[in-house]
């Protein structure tokens, strides 16, 4: 169908009939919003059955569209940040009958993944990468002589990061085809934070203007009438009058050209703006509003809680009602208790408030409690300037994102050896969000660290052991590490303490294990006898008690949930010196893809089945 | 004396008669002037005989007398970023007799200290931590009801990274009595990058305002006579105004009241600013324009030589000419060798053009070439980028900066597998610089990534080696890692290779190690006798090769130039589960003061006298 017999059609169309992402630019907008309608419907209905981002997906459906209608994927590279608004471009670059399989194990990924798909530019799990990435991808495609396009979607809330600077100061001094459309939403993950959010929602509240050029150069013809102080503060800088206008100087100072507000659920209006970026020969940054959960009432009106969600029945309004049984609510709620009596607790979080437990106590010690954005550099060095004072800073983070803070904690807490807590939020296998989440490195990074101690429970009770123990027990950087979810474990509570339990020596096999996998190892060894079992609490340093117990056995395997370079069982064995036995380490090597966390504890030898095994193997011989 | 007897004292004064930095309030702006020649003096003897930071000092020294007149230290925090322009601080702060012992063992540091002197406000070997410390500080003091201020020095180069604006946009959102003082020397540690460079030294050219609300309100009162339009563009935005009038829009749009640009070179002007500054109780931008080297010629005529300098003659104009013998120097000139055939290769800095050679780089092919400014993230993703597009990027960086990008390795290119190489410079001691700049963490925090290969060679020879594996025979990430200074090695150059070099098995005691500590170690065994040695020079990830020679021994002795935790040597120990001898790692635990490399080598058991005694105990016994 060429280009002008279809631009008006009425013709109804679904996206199955369409050859994706190619017959997208022969639509009428008529049809454009009717696909619209249907991928909102594909959205709603496969985030319900496998979890995921919604709200962040319904706010960029028309985006996602405009998009590829005015660019040319692969050739133009397509990189979204953070990559969880990405489920409609996922759908229209050849993914939609793989759809359903979305965040399941050999399903496609809820972040988008180079090696899934040639249509996704980059990697983008973390936040406030894509600039410096389209930097590279830019000048690479420079270098070989290709003038296709770098366009970055990236959201307000991964502007709190400071690697999104360290790019646009990079990207805004060459003249690199980079089109940045800022998709603003007025919701980071939290809320928005700091005084960035304060100068877009500024912005936001102004209407879209139409040509620059033109507006600047009909304001500065009047300005000859104009007195002569003004006039000259006024003429000797086009940049600041357009600022005055447009409240734009922030990103035409860093180099970009500004081109916005635009409304990005209106598909023509979107289309046309994008046309006008495409247009230059330097860097663009287009500023797009937009609604996160558009078109589904209840993300609409609530969008926070649905974030990021597990599965949920469409019927029910708020899915994470379950989320008080879990750590983090554990966490956030013995915190609480703890600030109670105690005015020198603060609490931080990185744009995670209520993915880390910490909204009751940003509810009842609002002064103490601080939301950073998406910051954790600054989170971990603010932490340290608190801690100067004499504050008792508690720092509830991801594990996967607290690798972002690895030189403050070293540099900024680790030299001076000053007293803070880190809650170590998602340690482990994470489950569905795969590769980029997995909360399996914080172990191995945080033990190069001197002056630091890691504590590791294994249950609900042993969490708030852990967590008074490094408050008020524990000099320099106190790490409390827990799982994702909830508590399932049943071994008997009344071994729970912040330092280890052993079973005592009975055999020559034993087993040492620490956290949520504990609970395998005791029924695992329960059931194959013939070994002993010494958990740890508090993993690391390791203490020449640990030590000593393990070089007594003629036999030890390690069970860890985390990667084997660096961790726990490493370092335990470079301590036995007097060993003379045999051991296995069952840890976790390369990158770890989307399952559910069972399947992954499966995959890795951690399940009960897969100890046996390997219990039995040792014993064996 | 009380203030105004003094004010216009003509008396000559000496630094030691004063009480510091108590009786710096009561100087005359005469007398200040004459400290400020004193304190040049001294700082260009001592820094040519300690070596340091020589140019960004002597343009600090009026701005460092005018901040402890206008605060008083240590109720105001003070805080240094990047910490070497504090030398007159630490002069002003109790440390004049000592200023001798800069930089040598036992001496004062090269950087601010709190562990050395209460006026240190915060740590700041590393650059662009301290508005985020401010924040944590300033916030802590008030909520201890406190309302002292925390003060902020921070140079251009150091706002070129991603943590500063984190801490801004945090900063500016609160109420807190903080004033970052922007020292504005336009020269970072390479020179300007960026867009934020271009973006300060517009505002440079700028006259200083005298009064901000006088100056608007005068405006404002002629705007009535303004054609309609223009009047309504105005008037909507006092904010925009002041942006047109001052260019100042950047900080005020992230909540800070801004002031300036001043003379940092005149008392007088920067005293009075910083009073103002006092007056507000809201984040306060202070724009202080000053000269690097600023009163002694060499270093004002050419910055960039005397930035980082070792111990140098006053007679010699440029401290730097023997850099051309130096792992830096052979490494930047190899891959010049490499890039004239291969059109792939593109180099990469962190504000360090000079530092790690790749001067020669940059002149030869501009294009191909990216300092990006001290932001070691962005260097990373950025790479990334590069690496997407099929270039061939190398990344040149000091160790201890590298702490920064950990994330971005992991995440931006392990999971993908890009293809990059890192030159790690300044890897192992770097002597008198300290805790914070120790290159000792590399291999433990890399050793935790997947796709990682990391080389550690032992002479120049053997860097042209491993940078042509790690360019072209290798896959993923690779790693080159080389010392400072220049390579005194005297082993024999004949086994050089990329792999390992091993004597073979004639003795039940084997010495394995790597890097510059190889020449040490064949020296002891030359000396010692009776044990075998393996030298490493693919250090990661440990071969079963290599397992399989070192499990064959009785005894084996490791001597590490890094962090014990996480090293090779635990790698190594920990894949030999065949083992039944014993071993010994020597490598280095906690932070490493500063002092000569030579002095650290023996402090941490790494010199040949202390290898031999190692080895003398573990063969008698």
């Amino acid at each position: 169908m060429a280009n002008n017999e279809i631009n008006n059609s009425k013709r109804h169309i679904k996206l199955s009939e369409l050859n994706l992402p190619k017959d997208l630019k022969n639509l009428s907008f008529f049809q454009c919003n009717e696909l619209c309608r249907e991928i909102r419907r594909l959205l709603i209905k496969n985030v319900s059955k496998n979890g995921g981002h919604l709200s962040s997906n319904l706010g960029a459906v028309e985006l996602s569209l405009a998009i590829h209608r005015v660019f040319e994927s692969p050739k133009d590279k397509i990189i979204w940040d953070v990559g969880h608004q990405s489920y409609t471009h996922k759908i229209l670059t050849g993914r939609l009958d793989k759809f359903s399989t979305l965040r399941k194990e050999n399903g496609i990924s809820g972040f988008p993944k180079p090696s899934e798909s040639i249509h996704d530019g980059f990697i983008s799990g973390h936040s406030s990468n894509s600039i410096s990435a389209a930097c590279g991808i830019a000048r690479g495609m420079k270098l070989k002589g290709d003038n296709h396009h770098t366009v970055v979607v990236i959201g307000d809330g991964a502007f709190t990061g400071g690697l999104a600077y360290e790019g646009l100061n990079n990207a805004g001094k060459s003249n690199d085809n980079i089109i940045v459309i800022l998709n603003h939403n007025d919701m980071s993950i939290s809320k928005n934070v700091g005084a960035l959010a304060k100068y877009l929602s500024t912005i936001r509240s102004k209407p879209e203007y139409l040509d620059t050029k033109k507006a600047v150069g009909r304001i500065l013809d009047i300005v000859p009438a104009v007195g002569e102080p003004i006039k000259k503060a006024i003429v000797t800088s086009k940049t600041a009058l357009k600022g005055a206008l447009y409240h734009s100087t922030m990103f035409e100072d860093f180099g970009f050209i500004y081109l916005g507000p635009v409304d990005g659920h209106n598909i023509e209006e979107t289309q046309r703006i994008l046309e006008r970026a495409k247009s230059f020969d330097q860097p663009v940054l287009v500023h797009v509003n937009t609604v996160k959960g558009k078109g589904y009432s209840p993300a609409e009106r609530n969008p926070g809680a649905f974030h990021g969600v597990s599965s949920f029945e469409l019927s029910v309004n708020n899915p994470e009602v379950i989320s008080d049984d879990s750590y983090s609510a554990v966490f956030g709620k013995q915190l609480v208790k703890f600030a109670e009596s105690d005015s020198k607790i603060c609490a931080l979080t990185a744009a995670m408030k209520y993915g880390t437990g910490l909204q009751y106590f940003a509810k009842k010690f609002p002064k103490r409690f601080f939301d950073v954005g998406i910051a954790e550099q600054h989170a971990v060095t603010f932490s340290a300037g608190l801690a100067s004072e004499g504050m008792l800073p508690v720092f509830a983070v991801y594990s996967s994102f607290l690798q972002r803070a690895y030189d403050q904690i070293l540099h900024d807490n680790s030299i001076d050896s000053k007293h803070i807590v880190i809650g170590v939020d998602r340690a482990g296998f994470v489950g569905e969000d795969g590769e980029t989440h997995q909360g399996l490195f914080d172990v191995s990074f945080l033990t190069t660290i001197p002056n630091i101690t890691i504590f590791s429970p294994s249950c609900y009770e042993e969490l708030s052991h852990c967590l008074v123990t490094a408050l008020y027990d524990t000099d320099g950087i106190a790490v409390v590490r827990y799982p994702r979810g909830n508590d399932k474990s049943e071994f008997d509570k009344s071994i729970v303490n912040s330092e280890y339990y052993y079973t005592g020596k009975s055999n020559s096999t034993l087993v040492v294990t620490y956290g949520r996998i504990y609970d395998n190892a005791v029924k695992a060894t329960d059931i194959t006898g013939k070994c002993d079992l010494l958990k740890l609490t508090k993993i690391f340093p390791v203490s020449d008690k640990i030590t000593k117990i393990v070089e007594d056995y003629e036999n030890v395997i390690f069970f860890e949930e985390g990667i084997k370079n660096g961790g726990v069982s490493e370092h335990i064995v470079s301590s036995m010196s007097n060993f003379r036995g045999n051991y296995k380490i069952v840890a976790v090597e390369g990158f770890v893809k989307q399952a559910s966390v069972n399947r992954q504890l499966e995959l890795f030898g951690l399940s009960i089945e897969k100890m046996i095994e390997t219990i039995n193997g040792v014993i064996n011989g």
